[in-house]
C-alpha cells in the first residue's frame, strides 16, 4: 500500500464518501446509512485505526503527502490526492487538518453485554449538540467511565464534529444506544446499577457528599441541553445529586457539569 | 422610554454599533476601541444591565417587540426596530435570539485592587478561543471563584461569543488584565496568593489531594489551548496539580479541566 491515487474530478465516484460534508442534516442521515464516519487529522485517524475501525479511504492535498507519509504507509485502503480547490469542491470546506479519512463503522454494541462488563457508566439523555457530545465523551473517557449509554434521540458520537471535539476519544469509550426511553432505565436496574441523576434541583444531595461501595456499579444520568433530565429519569433515579454553585449562577453547561460529576465520582471516597 | 424607533436603511448611522458582526477580526479591534460590546437575547441583556453596564441601544425585529416589552420598557436607551432582512444586512447574520443590545463597557478593573479583595481566583494564560473563555468564566463564577486575571494575550471576555457561551455569567465574575506576563506573576505573590498550576505533567500532585487553610488565598493557573501553561508559569507556581486520568486519554479540553479544578478547589477539605 502507500500508493497515492491522483484525483482531478470533484464528481469522481471514488470520492462519494467525502461529498457535501458541510450539509449536517444530509450527513447525519447518510453516514449511519452508508456505514461510514469521518476522521480528520493524523492523530484522530490513528486513534480510529487503533480502536479497530477499518479505513475505507483517505483524501489529502499534495502538500500533506510527505507529512502524512508514515500514516499513508500503514493505510490498508486507497489514498486519494487532489488539489486544494478540488477538496474544497467535494467537501464544501477548506480542509486544513492535513487529511480526511472515511472510516467504516463496526456493528453497534448492545446495551446488555456492555452493562454486564462495565462498572462506571454515563447515560446521556437526548444530548443533541455534537460539540457537547464530543466533550462529554472526552471527559468521561479521561475520568474513569467505562462506557456510555445513549437514548434513542441522542446525537451520533461518530459525527465529524463530535469526533473532532473529542480528539478521537469517542473511540476509546464503548457505547450503546438504548432502543427505548425511559423504558431502558429498567435495563440499568436489571444489571445492578445504582443510578445517579445530575440535576440543579435544590432537593438533590451535594456532589461532594457522594460515597460508593468499592464494587458498586454506578450510572451517572445527564440530561439534555437546557431542560436537563426528564421527569421520568429524575423519578427513576436512585439518587439525585447537584453540583453546589455560587449564588447567582444557576447552571453549568452540560459538558462542564459532566466533567465535574465524572471527576467527583472517580475521586469519591469509599463508603465506610 | 419604551418608544420604538423604526429603521429602514442598513447604512443608518444609528446602527453603526451593529455593523459587520460576523467579521471577528474587525470586531475584536472595534469593540474595545469604541467602548462597546454586544449582548444577545433577553436573559443575557438583563444580566448585563444587572451587572451595571449601561445600554447604548437595542435592535430587534417587529415580531419581538411584544415578547420583549418588559425589557424595552426598562431600557434607558434608543430601541430600534427593523425588518429581518434589514437586521441581516446590518449584522451579517440572521438574528434569532430576539434582540441585540449594544452595551457600554465600563472602565477596566486593575489587578491590584481586585487581588486585594479576592480570595479564590483563576489566572488565564493566553486563552485565545472565545468559546473556551466563556465556558471557563461560567464554570469559575458558578464554582466559587471570586475573580479572574487575564494575561495580555488572552481573548476578550466581552466578545459576543464569550458572552453567549457564558450565558452572561462573564458579567458576574470581576476580571482584570495584567499589563505584563510572566512579570505579572509577582503581583500574585505580593498579594499573598498561593499559585496552583494545572498541568497534565506526571510529577504534579493529584488534584484530590489538595488541602487549603481556611483563609488561604488561592490562584488557579490555567494555560493556553493545546500547549498548556508556559514554562515560566509552571516554574513560578507554588504547586503543580494534575487531574488524574484514565490510561489512554492524555488531556481534557481546557474548559472541562477548568470546571473540574474549580470544583475540586471549592470542595477541598480544609488543611488540618
Amino acid at each position: 500500500m502507500g500508493e497515492l491515487i491522483e484525483v482531478t474530478d470533484p464528481a469522481d465516484p471514488r470520492l462519494h464518501d467525502y461529498s457535501g460534508l458541510t450539509d449536517i442534516e444530509l450527513r447525519k442521515v447518510r453516514e449511519p446509512a452508508e456505514g461510514l464516519f469521518m476522521a480528520e487529522g493524523e492523530k484522530v485517524i490513528r486513534r480510529a485505526l487503533t480502536a479497530g475501525y477499518p479505513m475505507r479511504s483517505m483524501l489529502l492535498s499534495p502538500k500533506w503527502a510527505e507529512p502524512m507519509r508514515a500514516l499513508i504507509d500503514t493505510a490498508d485502503a486507497p489514498v486519494y490526492v487532489g488539489a486544494e480547490p478540488l477538496l474544497e469542491a467535494v467537501t464544501g470546506f477548506h480542509v486544513h487538518r492535513g487529511a480526511l479519512a472515511s472510516m467504516q463503522r463496526t456493528p453497534a454494541l448492545e446495551a446488555g453485554p456492555l452493562l454486564a462488563r462495565a462498572k462506571r457508566i454515563v447515560v446521556l439523555e437526548d444530548i443533541v449538540n455534537h460539540t457537547n457530545l464530543g466533550a462529554i465523551f472526552r471527559s468521561a473517557a479521561a475520568l474513569g467511565m467505562d462506557a456510555a449509554l445513549l437514548t434513542p434521540r441522542c446525537a451520533d458520537p461518530l459525527y465529524r464534529r463530535s469526533v473532532r471535539v473529542s480528539m478521537g476519544t469517542v473511540f476509546a469509550l464503548p457505547y450503546a444506544r438504548l432502543e427505548s426511553w425511559p423504558g431502558g432505565l429498567h435495563t440499568l436496574a436489571d444489571h445492578g446499577f445504582r443510578t445517579i441523576a445530575l440535576t440543579p434541583g435544590p432537593t438533590a444531595v451535594d456532589l461532594p457528599a457522594l460515597r460508593f461501595g468499592p464494587d458498586e456499579k454506578v450510572a451517572l444520568l445527564l440530561g439534555t441541553e437546557g431542560d436537563g433530565l426528564s421527569d421520568d429519569a429524575l423519578a427513576a433515579a436512585d439518587l439525585r445529586v447537584r453540583i453546589p454553585m455560587t449564588a447567582g449562577v444557576d447552571s453549568l453547561n452540560v459538558a462542564a457539569a459532566a466533567a465535574v460529576a465524572c471527576y467527583a465520582i472517580a475521586a469519591a471516597p469509599a463508603d465506610s
